[in-house]
């Protein structure tokens, strides 16, 4: 079923689950228009997403929330933990490396990564920064399955290649700059400027 | 004409401008199908997309990627400078302090705050950081339009509205929590989890 999944749902998903969780603080049961202000989307959309979750909800009822939270967790694959490793320890590798809300999803930050040799045996929240010479050693031992770049632009593509050599297939990318994705690798970029972007719009749409 | 651009294609158009510039570095004119490619979505809703701009390409010659860029700062509001103030001294604010790729797109950091007396008096990026108790005075002298809340959950919502009543409608969200936007306030989140939940989506479908 999954394959069935068109990629603007899934992009979606993980923002429900958010937005789940959110409300699971305070009600057990939530309707589409909940999820739907919550999300920033439309309630019809929002319907059509969950109903590639198996979830229809009941008319006047609407959905049970720890069940869709469990469906939406399943349908990810956040039912298990996923060893991550930064590659970077500048104050952005250290910010994500402190990041709350990431472990609670399974993102268990397993090994933190730098060149330069003054910033390996800092510790930060835990861990210890390695040397990116043991980067292939450290994947094989912890099973690291996604790789945060938060390195300059000028080295991303080779610690790209280098993650990618050592069997890590997902990659998150911080670094300002478009990277060739190696065979079978899937990047995601992060990119603070488009964020902005989108603000100045609404910004500019105002005034 | 900008009322009429649909949300999805606003959340597209940064991400088009960002491709644009990449491709502008060895390229002079592209094709739907070469923006289509860097932005991971499908030609014909490139296509689309730049007709909103008023831009429609030539059959067989494609797209003028110079025009394109003009048109898409312009619809964006990037024909000026934005001043953003960065609201949180941590790891995090220092790391978007040095952010490269924001400033090119206009976006001027141009403060940043923290209420912890000993961060006050740090410098970051040449700016200094300032006490948080001076945020009205500074948005006010600086004519900050755009805040980027890296503080802790805990202080987000009050964060926020101390912005709205300095007058800064515009802010960028961090901090893994939701926050009640005051009337009139855009508050746009960057939620990592999210980037990675959407990766483990993936990493699960192929296997």
């Amino acid at each position: 079923m999954k394959a069935t999944i068109p990629a603007a749902t899934v992009e979606r998903l993980p923002v429900y689950l958010r937005c789940l969780s959110d409300l699971a603080a305070t009600e057990h049961r939530c309707s589409s228009d909940d999820v739907a202000a919550a999300a920033g989307v439309k309630s019809a959309q929002v319907r059509k997403d969950f109903s590639y979750l198996g979830s229809y909800g009941t008319r006047g009822v609407g959905y049970d929330i720890e069940d869709l939270r469990v469906e939406l967790r399943k349908v990810l694959g956040l039912t298990r933990k996923h060893p991550v490793m930064i590659v970077g320890a500048g104050n952005l590798g250290f910010a994500l490396a402190n990041y709350k809300g990431v472990a609670k999803w399974g993102f268990d930050i397993a090994a933190i990564v730098d060149i330069a040799t003054p910033k390996v045996g800092r510790t930060v929240n835990g861990l210890t920064v390695e040397s990116v010479h043991d980067l292939a050693d450290i994947v094989a031992e912890r099973d690291i399955e996604i790789g945060i770049i938060t390195v300059p632009a000028s080295s991303a593509q080779s610690v790209v290649e280098r993650l990618a050599d050592a069997g890590v297939t997902s990659i998150l990318n911080f670094a300002p700059t478009v990277i060739r994705p190696p065979e079978g690798v899937t990047i995601r970029r992060v990119d603070i400027a488009v964020s902005l972007g989108i603000l100045a719009f609404y910004m500019n749409a105002d005034s």
